[in-house]
């Protein structure tokens, strides 16, 4: 049992399938049994519950005023994928009650790489930013434990300041494993296109028109369907299209690689989609480029579902709203009395560190497990308050993402980076010179090797109430629960934060990729502000905790499928040094 | 001279023209004589220009880093729509050296309306929003005036609770000029589609199926063609469409026609567009319609250009970048010690009062001469550091509305304030309930009669330079100087600040359209951020002056424009009582 002063309290995730399984089937006595600052006794429930309705109806608006949900979300069948492939295992696993396929990886498997690549010679490796060293490196590690004589080549524009960061990983223009962009795209029969979406908005056409016939076009994203689709246009037809999109950032990527060398293998886990397939060969390839990166797990999407829940989830919890939330929260925390440095720890230090290791290890449910009685019902105010106000932003940025209008203002803002029309030029500005981030540097500064700051309850219902209000977003928008599970809860507690914790989430917002760096700017004020406005002034105000919505919490269907999840994560945790350096090459170039 | 402390400074806006114009020939003279900070004989300047030149190079990316404008921005000509009226008369205006042609109004010309109107029996007014009673009254009365018989009825859906108000205001089904919404389509020859966005979007084929062949479609706004671009569509061919679009909402649209009926008219300019003309009498039936209005004048545009400008700038400074920028300097100011009331003085009471005030009889140059030296330097670094952070989040806001991303996205919002998919319904929730809005009541609540507040030198930058932002944004867009004029300046100082003067911005964002109300809650925080992060950490930072800058907005074309148009404007100020109701009926219905 995790919870150290858990009262009537008997859910662990640990334990946790056949609890949670029971507990859907009748709701009352897991209401009872679960929300531990209730006496089990307590005629109080009823109250509350009318209470909770009144609550809902006198609020004149707002997000607080969405319709009590009074049982678990009812589920649609979510999308489930079929595929056949003639080189893994295809494994089927039951996520709460959902059939999905998936196969595991390993070094093991390395020795079918060279029959899941059948065909192929050499694998051109465009671009250098984030997920382009990091995948040409596991890949040629991997190929070379094979034994396969693939070339890796890195192919860059000429005059990239990049070349000398792929010369110091080992590509060179002597031994023929780096060269020109659109020279290293005609000599490669797979070729993974990982320069930036808007330089892919940018360069499409002069991509497509170098590829050979009959190549294979990988992506890591959806990102260039969606700008397709915007055009009405389609990719060319005498090349196979195909995806393998790691649910975290290339440096995650790299690092966990290295870090499972000695075990057998760790990694991100990646969704893969065949978009287009000419000749029979795409689903093998997919599958052997994932396994070649460390995937510890790879399950299907299609292109435009990955693009939809990854665009959608950086803006969400990834990166946009976890940034929105701490500016809400810090400030909060520091008008009412606390010291700066004490709320930067019970903000940010503790989402990236504390909240992050025990949801990675143990589940959201262990999270609200450990807290004492009170801790409970300070998180249970939080949860209640913040859970719709998270979902209308998120809802909202899910329909933006899906009806294309993001992929429009990314491409839009990229053209902005440029002056034009007579406007001036306006490159992305750093966030992090405000007093916020200024705290946060001298925490960090200070803080002992492997602290992962307090667990802050008030904190901790907020994240976790954004995590379900995301979930909840993502099922009801038809998205399998491997890439609901992967894109709202593992990319979150152990790809991104602990890099951020390492460095701090304006570091995040001000280094990653483009798409996700304008989509933070555009969607954490969003979140800030409802946050502020309804959430925060619900509390204030004593607005009664909705019971409901801690039932549904408690008893959500999503706990059992992570826990199925947990158990396929690779035995290695993510370490993250403080001067861990993912600065993107291209904007390393631009600060001096 | 309205700069009692001016020290060396010579423009002002009530003898500008020649001042401008003169200077704009001759910039250095005209600098070193319009900084009141700076000696005229220090030779200061050029190492402030040297600084301002290093202080853009060291900085490493973001909106202070924008490419340095060294002159006037250099204006291309503006669309100038020409047009042949037989009722009115059209008059030449000449603005910054563009010709522009328009119609003034004045209640001596409602004789003329009978002709204008030609063939109209039947004006239905559909809708009792913001701007259904004010011009369904005024239409009215001036038809009245004229001894016309022409009916104005007004159009409701069946079982709306707008009819008791309809009838307050004399409409009755009795005297046939109130009734089904449908009906009142049919029976019509001019219809007034003034129904929201939202509900043009919905109810648009209902709409054209209902009207006569040959009859005339009236909007106020461009919101509709917007939406039927995005859809490929476009209007019934056997109908004329037209456009009147006050350049203020619909209370002041009212309240300054009935201020006004003493002297020779008074009301809010209007731009009028024929989109499709099939009979020849759409010009002067639209311009009939905006001096029946009480418009003092009214100027031409397109649909095209009126949704752009118009949705464009409720985002920008009437409303969204007004609301993002008080929460930010409301924030400041607190955090460095100031009481929360000064605070909120120094902000809200600050712009929508005095510097409101002083702009629409004086222009800004006179806001800007009206400070002493130091309130100058003030000014001027608050307008340096901001200029460029509030031009980025307009500029990429205008490009979200040209490309239809906004208008798709208030359709999308308006469906989700009904529950779909399996998601709650979120309803737009209200902002008044922060920290800064409680405060605002309490000083609202003791404010003298006629207090319009202090006049703080770092606001009157801030707010100035976001006004000149969104000037040169429309500009550079290809906009009229009538409709950047209007836009930027007019409808804000004249029509929505001394309502928000009465009853706190926060009321305005809770009560206006539910476009303008999207708009100010995704916006707003976007303003907020981006000067908190850029312009406020620069003048922490002690950045210098962009003294090119401070040179533009000197000389800028647009302060002998603003004169031409302030010639026009009535005579009367409009005054709005601290109790004003302008919540929208349908607001109104669901506060209970």
């Amino acid at each position: 049992m995790a919870a150290p002063a858990a009262t009537s309290f008997s859910i662990s995730t640990s334990s946790s399938s056949s609890a949670v399984s029971s507990s859907t089937k009748s709701l009352k006595p897991a209401l009872s049994s679960s929300l531990g600052f209730l006496s089990t006794s307590s005629p109080s429930l009823k109250a509350l519950r009318a209470k909770s309705h009144s609550y809902n109806v006198s609020s004149s608006g707002g997000a607080l005023n969405v319709r009590m949900v009074a049982a678990p979300a009812a589920v649609k069948a979510p999308m489930s994928l079929d595929f056949e492939t003639s080189v893994f295992k295809k494994e089927k696993v039951t996520l709460s009650g959902h059939d999905e396929y998936i196969v595991k990886g390993g070094r093991d498997l390395f020795k079918l790489l060279p029959d899941a690549f059948k065909g192929i010679k050499q694998i051109g490796v465009i671009g250098w930013g984030s997920q382009g060293p990091a995948q040409a490196q596991n890949l040629r590690d991997s190929l070379t434990e094979a034994k396969s004589d693939i070339v890796v080549k890195i192919g860059l524009r000429k005059g990239s300041r990049s070349f000398a960061e792929a010369r110091a990983a080992g590509f060179t223009e002597e031994n023929g494993t780096l060269g020109d962009l659109y020279e290293t795209i005609s000599g490669s029969d797979l070729v993974l296109l990982l320069i930036s979406d808007a330089a892919q908005a940018d360069n499409y056409e002069e991509v497509f028109s170098h590829m050979k016939p009959n190549s294979i076009l990988g992506l890591s994203h959806g990102f260039l369907l969606g700008h397709l689709q915007s055009l009405d246009l389609d990719f060319p037809k005498n090349i196979s299209v195909i995806a393998v999109c790691p649910k975290g950032m290339g440096p995650s990527v790299r690092r966990l690689y290295v870090q499972g060398k000695e075990i057998n293998g760790a990694g991100i886990n990646a969704s893969f989609a065949v978009h287009q397939d000419i000749d029979g060969r795409a689903t093998d390839v997919a599958l052997g480029w994932s396994v070649a990166l460390g995937s510890p797990f790879t399950f299907a999407t299609t292109l435009e579902q990955e693009y939809k829940s990854d665009i959608f989830g950086e803006r969400g919890i990834l990166l946009g709203a976890v940034h929105g939330i701490v500016e809400s929260l810090f400030r909060r925390y520091t008008e009412n009395g606390m010291s700066e440095e004490l709320a930067y720890k019970n903000t940010v230090e503790c989402i990236t560190g504390n909240i992050s290791r025990t949801i990675s290890t143990k589940g959201m449910l262990a999270l609200y497990n450990s807290l004492d009685a009170e801790g409970k019902k300070v998180f249970a105010t939080a949860y209640s308050a913040s859970y719709y106000p998270c979902m209308e932003i998120l809802y909202e940025c899910y329909e933006d993402v899906a009806t294309g209008s993001e992929i429009r203002s990314v491409v839009l803002a990229g053209r902005r980076f440029s002056e034009k029309e007579g406007l001036p030029a306006f490159p992305m500005g750093k966030i992090d010179q405000t007093r916020m981030w200024k705290v946060g540097e001298r925490v960090r500064a200070t803080r002992p090797s492997g602290d992962l700051g307090p667990l802050y309850p008030f904190t901790a219902g907020v994240y976790v109430s954004l995590m379900m209000a995301q979930i909840e977003v993502l099922r009801k928008k038809g998205h399998s629960y491997s890439e609901i599970i992967n894109e709202s809860v593992i990319e979150s507690v152990d790809s991104l934060n602990p890099f951020m914790h390492a460095r701090g989430v304006s570091f995040m917002v001000d280094n990653c990729s483009t798409t996700a760096r304008l989509g933070s700017r555009k969607w954490a004020p969003r979140f800030d502000y409802n946050l502020t406005q309804q959430a925060l002034v619900a509390v204030d105000n004593n607005l009664p905790i909705n019971m409901d919505l801690m039932t549904n919490f408690v008893c959500d269907p999503v706990h059992e499928a992570i826990e199925v999840c947990a158990r396929l994560r690779p035995t290695v945790d993510i370490s993250v040094p403080a001067d861990a350096d993912f600065v993107r090459p291209e904007l390393r170039q631009t600060v001096n």
